[in-house]
């Protein structure tokens, strides 16, 4: 135990872990771009008061807030659909739509840290705004898809809709508190406290008769999945959107998913399309990412706008993400104090084109050379007083030894080529 | 005022700033890894005492703290030299040195909003750890100023040097609260105050004047004020080192700067060399960059490790960073109903080398033509059943109004060389 620790649950990242993380989220960045998505920036913590009305009182257990020197209750963002509406609400209203956007972001939750699960922990995640149509639904699932793959990681994709599992919940209740516990139930697939809860309530028979029929209705073959729904819910027009929303996946090159009647996501302001991507890590399949289409606008004074998004947890793709650092090709420049200005110099020059770096420590001749060993450097370019009277400088490649004799220009020239 | 704002003192960053801030992060970070440097990140908040520890109870009323449910006190970070400090202690001491780390975070601090000072403000800055040498003070304000260099801004180097003010300032007092005392006076540059105090403390005369006229003396001209310097403090081998550290200056190519031995940088952690970057903004001089050679490493429970960094305030330098977002090309896939999806398979291509859109509104034809003129595409590619038939696509320039008949391999090429 030194001094000062790291806060629990919280994490250094060093060069090496650092470098992976960045080649990701580069990599991240240009697909979602390429998709025609916008990057948006929210600050690192927002009003209590947003969050709360997004999820409840329920969420002050989870997360991290506190009162500023004004007197400002605020929150540590646990998200990032949230502040982005917020943001959308108060300066793109007028924005043409669709409004496609992009975020990555640390976000912070208060809960016991376990293997994988980090108080302060980071999302790439899309929002959608301005369309509720299934054309918009099928992108954002694409989309996750896709960035996923692009990781190396098989994603196992299942598919839900809570607008037609909430047609049946509208049958057992107007309360929008009770329905949201029964979701939560649901969610959580803890079926005996919901036969429980259902019973306490008095829900009506055949109506509790249907929701259990329905949200046990899942599997691989979407058409005999909605026809089975439908003879729960009839022939409701979210269905056949819904069925609508799966073709076009298809033409996404999507053809393996499951469709899920059960999933409920726990939260409320889902409004259609919901889905969950799960991934083979280390033990169990485990989530990677979660989004569906909700309305979180009007709750925040806006308008009556539609949305649709996901967020990927970046750390537990990390935990599965296999590719290694990409090593730049390193210089050392070896020189004498004598020479060591001219070192600087050519150090300068070779910078445009190739990581190099320079002795800091005063260290000698033969100390340089064990430090370009031991620091791992692919080049070490040897500048003494010989080399500069002859204005020939030694370039030693460390892995094969070989040594060549070049004047600046070839050693330029040498290094661009593998810029 | 609508229903939710941003907390007082933040922003919410939207694309098109978003994507500007990202060309100058990205220009930053290549730069540095050019020169070696490796990414490090430390978690958004730290133990509170460890800013205590660094900056003394004072930084209590500039910095956001609280205490978690754990009632453990933590601190929003102001700054990222004390986090990377304590992240070296934990785990890097027994890396080989000299290492070199930069980073790129959101910092904190509570105080009165005002143009250009933010709540939540962006740091770019470098250390390095385990050399006190002249050459590492070098390449440390010749990269902060190579960075500065590198967004176009003019940036006006001043340096000073505490260990031969601290030499001076020994004379007078032993204690360390007098001296930081003194050294926040003379950071201010509030003479009278620091007259009074003297006076005060009952300091010795002639070390007085000594102080005095140490603090006074700068000049462009570095022999003469370090040969003005010397006459003050005598032959000091910190001079001779301040010395050698300009002359190294001149082989990094800036032979433009300033020598100052007023600059106290407020900070009592500073070791020896100590630099101010300014840059012509709107208005009057404002400084953009700020950095020197410090011991924090022992004060958090690690060896005595010298080390030396700078933090570029990023918010300042956007504002007057006069370039702008590089406008991605962009194709939007015009379509109709029935041939929606084979559009979606042309944008799945396209995306692998342009920036792609295809509709999910559910417009007609009319609309998305209008909408591709309204959001500034480049290229509209026109899928309808006749072009799917003849496999011949209508690839049109929004610019020139040009329209082009090409085959899907034709398109893959016409944006492949783009690419």
């Amino acid at each position: 135990m030194t001094k000062f620790e790291k806060p629990r649950g919280t994490r250094d990242f060093l060069p090496e872990e650092m470098a992976v993380r960045r080649k990701l989220e580069n990599r991240f960045r240009e697909i979602v771009k390429r998709w025609g998505y916008g990057e948006i920036m929210t600050p690192v913590f927002e009003s209590l008061d947003l969050f709360k009305a997004k999820s409840g009182e329920g969420i002050l257990g989870e997360i991290y807030y506190f009162e500023d020197k004004g007197e400002r209750e605020l929150a540590l963002r646990p998200e990032l659909t949230a502040p982005t509406m917020r943001a959308f609400v108060n300066e793109m209203q007028s924005f043409t739509k669709p409004i496609r956007l992009f975020y990555f972001e640390n976000c912070f939750r208060y809960e016991r840290p376990q293997k994988g699960r980090f108080r302060e922990f980071w999302q790439f995640g899309t929002e959608i705004i301005g369309s509720d149509k299934p054309a918009a639904d099928a992108e954002s699932i694409a989309l996750a898809m896709n960035l996923i793959k692009s990781a190396g990681i098989k994603g196992y994709l299942s598919i839900g809709n809570l607008a037609v599992v909430r047609h049946v919940l509208n049958k057992i209740t107007d309360e929008s508190e009770v329905k949201d516990k029964i979701m939560r139930l649901i969610d959580k697939k803890e079926f005996e406290s919901l036969d429980n809860y259902l019973e306490e309530i008095g829900a009506d028979f055949n109506s509790v008769s249907d929701l259990k029929r329905l949200i046990s209705i899942s599997g691989n073959d979407a058409k005999e999945v909605i026809t089975n729904a439908k003879s729960v819910v009839g022939d409701l027009p979210e269905l056949d959107s819904f069925k609508n929303m799966i073709e076009l996946l298809e033409a996404y090159g999507i053809s393996e998913y499951r469709v899920d009647f059960g999933i409920a996501r726990g939260l409320d302001y889902y409004t259609g399309v919901v889905f969950e991507i799960y991934a083979d890590g280390l033990g169990a399949q485990k989530q990677i990412c979660g989004g569906g289409s909700y309305k979180l606008i009007p709750l925040f004074g806006g308008g009556d706008v539609a949305s649709i998004g996901f967020g990927i947890g970046f750390d537990r793709i990390m935990e599965i993400f296999t590719e290694k650092q990409d090593k730049d090709t390193t210089v050392n420049v070896i020189s004498m104090p004598e020479t060591y200005k001219e070192g600087i110099r050519l150090a300068l020059v070779l910078r445009h084109y190739v990581c190099t770096t320079a002795d800091i420590m005063n260290r000698n001749f033969g100390a340089q050379l064990k430090y370009a060993n031991s620091s791992n450097a692919d080049y070490v370019l040897i500048v003494g007083e010989k080399e500069i009277e002859k204005e020939i400088y030694s370039l030693k490649d460390m892995k094969t030894g070989e040594q060549k004799e070049l004047t600046e220009y070839e050693l330029i020239q040498f290094f661009a080529e593998d810029d």
